[in-house]
């Protein structure tokens, strides 16, 4: 019998349990998306999949083949439909389409589904151990919350269908949920933000739980988070007997010597922050053969996505630099990228304005700095390109130990909170 | 059945194929230690194990306790006896003692018995595979001959106590055979070379199969081998998050970036080659954190001792002032060093005069350069600083293919060859 | 005739264009010094010059002896008396104190009096050519303004002595006037901060005609300057013929190429913006020796006097360890230094209020970011550390080209003005 | 009166001491070469000056146009004709021809003109000052001897004139007598080689006094100079306020950091002996400000031309991309270059076999390295090219200080023996 089938008899803790225990890294969430897109039909929304929702040639960090096709296997082998796997097409990702009146705007919400490659605490003291939703595999983990986001759009398809569906009335307008894949390291908000399915959205409501905000405090817009880009190095030269005939050599460990000692001088802007950092080499060689290929992984930040074009540019050119001083080759990948923005004033009102009468909700805050960075800036900067304005929504959730750690854990109460906030939002804007 | 009764049984092919399909890298060679010191000692020779045989604190590049323990319980499962094994109390390497007569010198001959860490070929285009003495460990492989050396060795061994016992005579001095262990990478030499049995020795005989001289050439004297210095490096810096807090860390990776950059900078040296070459690199960090342990493998090499010593405390105090750029902490080790010698004509006339008489040798050349590295290097110098005469010969044997290939195999006719030469030799210096 | 008995007789303008046609750069202003000092005295202020006004061992940036003993030379021959030279024994800066009552405050007033180290335009489009006060001195100039604010310091000298002298009552307090030496680099602010004449001031005003701001406005308060730190590198390695013997030089070229391409990189701070350059680099050397002596010049700066420092240490750091990659000697020195400041609220509304009612003034700014380096940040910090209050006021001067260009000149209206602003100011404080 | 009226009149040592008191450096030998084309044309000689004598465009560290007319100005007020100088355009050097008869071969001589930039010791031990012919100018001096080689040249002129006009019969073939320019650095050797007049030259004699070698001692060949190129490099960048923008500068002074970190690098050559040095860089600009203009000399050798090239190519490309890392432009030129040679056996001889018979020859020494680096070889490399035969002489001459030095003089006793033994072996070659 497929997960897919069982979906609508669970309710939002249920589902984000057996999200939590299966979790899937970036550009692997098959059974996540397969999940989702048969709830979705279920619900009566247009299930759009694969290329209709990530432009393909917009990916960023997408794993090898022989990757993609193992977590395939893995999601099939894991309950997910042959039928729902084929429509994918080996991209994830999924928007869901419903419209419940002609007269109201296009409202859209994204929420992210994908896991981290970290391992997930196995004692007793973790929550998810005790009750039994831990991690099944042991190199990846939901160490987010993209497992409650998940739940959380799915919760907030529910609400508007069974309105509908009940006659009571959802809102006078459509509505997009955009399920987005491989959120960490920035590589699935460019994508996403490209598709059609986001030109003629008016509002755009993305959400976050935790990041250090408590159940019952909702923040109507996190603001400015740093840009950052992260790029992928690989120099190939021609290996040489060090000893014996080292001019036939060219060395790619000296172009990342050289890379390194020139990234981090790439000069200080007047404008704002800026951040370099080579985090990752590895030439796996002989000591006595001069080496013929070196991994190297950069990142870049700034401020603002002009200081983080700024810093990604001149990377780009030293990198270069460095392989053309050596006399090596250069392969370049950007394995991730976020740009920044400010929450529409309207959007933040809007929020605000819905949280207030949310049971649960204790404080509103309209405003805070991110202090991270987001790919769903992609789709905000989309947004508001065409014309239509967003916000980006923190849901307080209380945690036990910090992101992306091997203790983390949500407060599964924040999950209907985040519901009924964003559908009295939505309902709101009409 | 313990390995170690069955020797003398088996002939020297047998022995060196035995010895083929059991390799043991570097420090790691108890299974092959205990089989020399069975077969020496039921030939008469006084034994000298562990750290008779080799001053335990100057040895280079050993493995980590884990590591030495694992070969231990390695050799015991293959047939090493656990009193031989109790002997060598964790140091592998073995000098065999017996004296032959009063009145003549006390002549050294000195081989070495390591394996290499890498793979041997298995299709059946491979001897060793058709005849079933491939290498039985995936990551260990005698790649350039050390089982041929041990096994002449013991042919000595055998035709000196064999002459004693039949009546014959041997020579009128004193034999002392030294195995030696760790020779690739140039670990070993320098520790067997400050053992006390080296002070009287008068003679000493080295000698390596193949090197690109083909079966039935003798070289009497290979001269001046490359010195080197294997230095391995490891930066101890301050991880911190690249983006919040840059500031906090204390960069391991910029660290070994400011090394590699001036490494290659050490003046070059009117004196004669030298060589420098950073082969490794290894920084297992994320992007996004300042790299906080980084390891460097650096290799220099001079024409002469005095070279290699100029490039080595060149390196070392880069290393360190590279360490102190970045403000991190940087630990080192000499992993393996060698010098350097010239034959004494003495020696070189010994062998090629004992060589022109037998069987199988169809050309003596005198003296030939190195163009390598050798560890005998240490003993050679040792008994020359202490008034003996020393030579490194060549024996030739018939490669299929080269030194430290997959493929690499001898040509066993060389090995009864190379006995006779050395007995030959030893006898004329009486 | 020397220069110092005519002073009285001429107002503010003529005086600040005496000192334009002969202007002094920094830790050189003997004239200039010896010029104020005698009218000082003729106005009834006791006198401090030399050592009494500044510490001799925390002078940074000081010329050499030669330059010195050129610099006192010039000054006599241009009418500085003797008896005053040898009263400052080598040192400029002088402090002028007058009490005039009991029972008030300790009043300070800073001027500084140093000129540019460069070439003033010599053509009849630029003021002071047409009217005859142009540099007499080719590499010299006041291009900054302190030869108003030295006459500035003398009016305001003026105007207290000819009050109580006139018997109208000046204040009812004493009058302490710091005319400080070199503040082109930072260098004469920290030992002039060191006097103890400066230990019992209870109110300092520092002031700066022009910085963009126009003839009529006063800034009650500029905040904030930028910290720095400017540090003199001299390399000394070991010169060799690089053809015929590489390896006996040292080489102080590259000790200073490895410093450069590592002090861009000290790690950015996330406390502030932080800024390193390397200016200049001097290596008067053939091609075919290895360097021997090779001069950089290094500027820190930070956003605060910590971060400042945290460039500082981080810079001297490197500096050495350069030095030690390439086994050369180093010696450093401090060229300059300046640190931070927030102006007092009290006195920041004393002056404003002040202005309020001085002829000519039409708008008062009561704060304005600095937006540089000053090293009169010096004692106003030591005045606040003594519990005394600060502020460093701006007094409009409309100027016809930017500050250290060559055809910088200022609007001689805005003299008048500074006088009455502080002078008002100092009243208001009783 | 001209100076070129009166040389007939003189013996070589009064010739060779006129040109040491008015030393000309490389490109501005106006006067000697003026003087050299009268003496020439008065004894019969055809004489070819400017493009004739080298080909311009292969000129290589030509001084600035300003410079190059200083120097005319200075040959004119020390007696060269207008007629002379008009007929140079600009191009110092010479080449003399006159045919002896016709069945022989044509025999080339190749001497150089030019003096060094550095000053001549001043003080009563050193014989041209008490002697009355050190240097009129204080920065030129001939501290390597080539006074003496355009006189030897001179008296080579003369012996054959003279013995042909008094009918004592020369030689039967051409003599050619090359005055080169600016063989110091390695600047007229190439162009001076590139002149038709060399092409047809069957035997070439090149020497040079001194070189370590006493006087009476004749090196019938030196060979296997270094190769040798200096390439100069200007790094143009962009300035900023390092403090207010540091983001707009483009820093050419990290650029010439980064080449000197990397052009060390150059990976050693198992093929022979190769040097690198940067010896200057010049950055003359403030603390504060970006570097915008960094001059930078850079050198190569190698043990051959082959050598010589790898480096060199090396070089470029690294200085070029160090230019690319930092975003500046880059200008190089070739300063200087010489190739290597081995001189042929026949010449060698000839020469060894003429010393034999000299007066005044004590020892014949017939092969010596080189040890240095002339580019005379490329005027060798050609004749050897179209397939004639060379030699590079040295004329042993006792000197009381080191070639380049203050205090450097020559024994002029060995003109006459230079000029004898080269007569001699072009009469041999007949």
């Amino acid at each position: 019998m497929s997960n897919e089938a069982t979906t609508r008899d669970r309710d939002l803790t249920e589902i984000r349990r057996d999200l939590h225990a299966h979790p899937e890294a970036g550009w692997k969430e098959f059974r996540t998306t397969a999940m989702v897109a048969a709830e979705l039909e279920s619900l009566g929304y247009e299930v759009h999949l694969g290329s209709e929702a990530v432009d393909p040639d917009e990916r960023l960090g997408v794993p090898s083949e022989d990757e993609i096709a193992a977590a395939i296997d893995r999601a099939r082998r894991d309950g997910a439909s042959d039928s729902s796997l084929d429509r994918m097409d080996g991209i994830t990702g999924c928007v869901g389409v419903r419209s419940f009146g002609d007269s109201g705007p296009v409202v859209g919400v994204r929420v992210d589904m994908d896991a981290l490659e970290r391992t997930e605490a196995r004692d007793e003291d973790h929550r998810p151990v005790r009750e039994g939703f831990v991690s099944q595999y042991p190199d990846e983990m939901h160490a987010c919350g993209h497992d409650g986001h998940t739940a959380i759009g799915l919760g907030i398809a529910r609400r508007f269908a069974e309105a509908a569906d009940s006659g009571d009335g959802a809102f006078d307008g459509t509505l997009k949920l955009f399920f987005q894949p491989a959120e960490e390291g920035g590589r699935g908000g460019l994508p996403m933000s490209r598709t059609p399915l986001l030109e003629d959205v008016d509002h755009l409501v993305a959400l976050h739980l935790g990041l250090g905000v408590e159940t019952g405090t909702i923040v109507a817009g996190r603001d400015r988070p740093l840009s950052n880009a992260k790029l992928d190095v690989r120099y190939l030269g021609e290996p040489a007997h060090a000893g014996a005939a080292p001019q036939e050599g060219r060395n790619a460990l000296q172009a990342a010597a050289a890379a390194m000692q020139n990234l981090y001088a790439i000069p200080r802007n007047a404008d704002g922050p800026t951040r370099i950092n080579v985090g990752q080499v590895h030439s796996p060689n002989a000591q006595n053969v001069v080496a013929e290929d070196v991994e190297m992984r950069v990142e870049v930040r700034g401020a603002t996505a002009d200081l983080n074009e700024y810093m990604l540019e001149h990377a780009r050119r030293m990198v270069q630099a460095a392989a053309d001083m050596h006399d090596v080759g250069v392969e370049t990948s950007l394995y991730g990228k976020t740009t920044s923005f400010v929450c529409d004033e309207e959007m933040v009102q809007a929020v605000a304005g819905a949280a207030e009468g949310v049971e649960g909700v204790e404080e509103v805050v309209e405003r805070m700095d991110f202090g991270g960075s987001e790919d769903a800036s992609y789709l905000i900067e989309r947004v508001q390109e065409v014309g239509g304005t967003a916000t980006y929504m923190g849901v307080g959730a209380s945690n036990v130990a910090g992101h992306h750690t091997a203790r983390f854990d949500i407060d599964e109460d924040a999950l209907e909170i985040g519901v009924d906030v964003v559908v009295e939002t939505v309902r709101s804007l009409t």
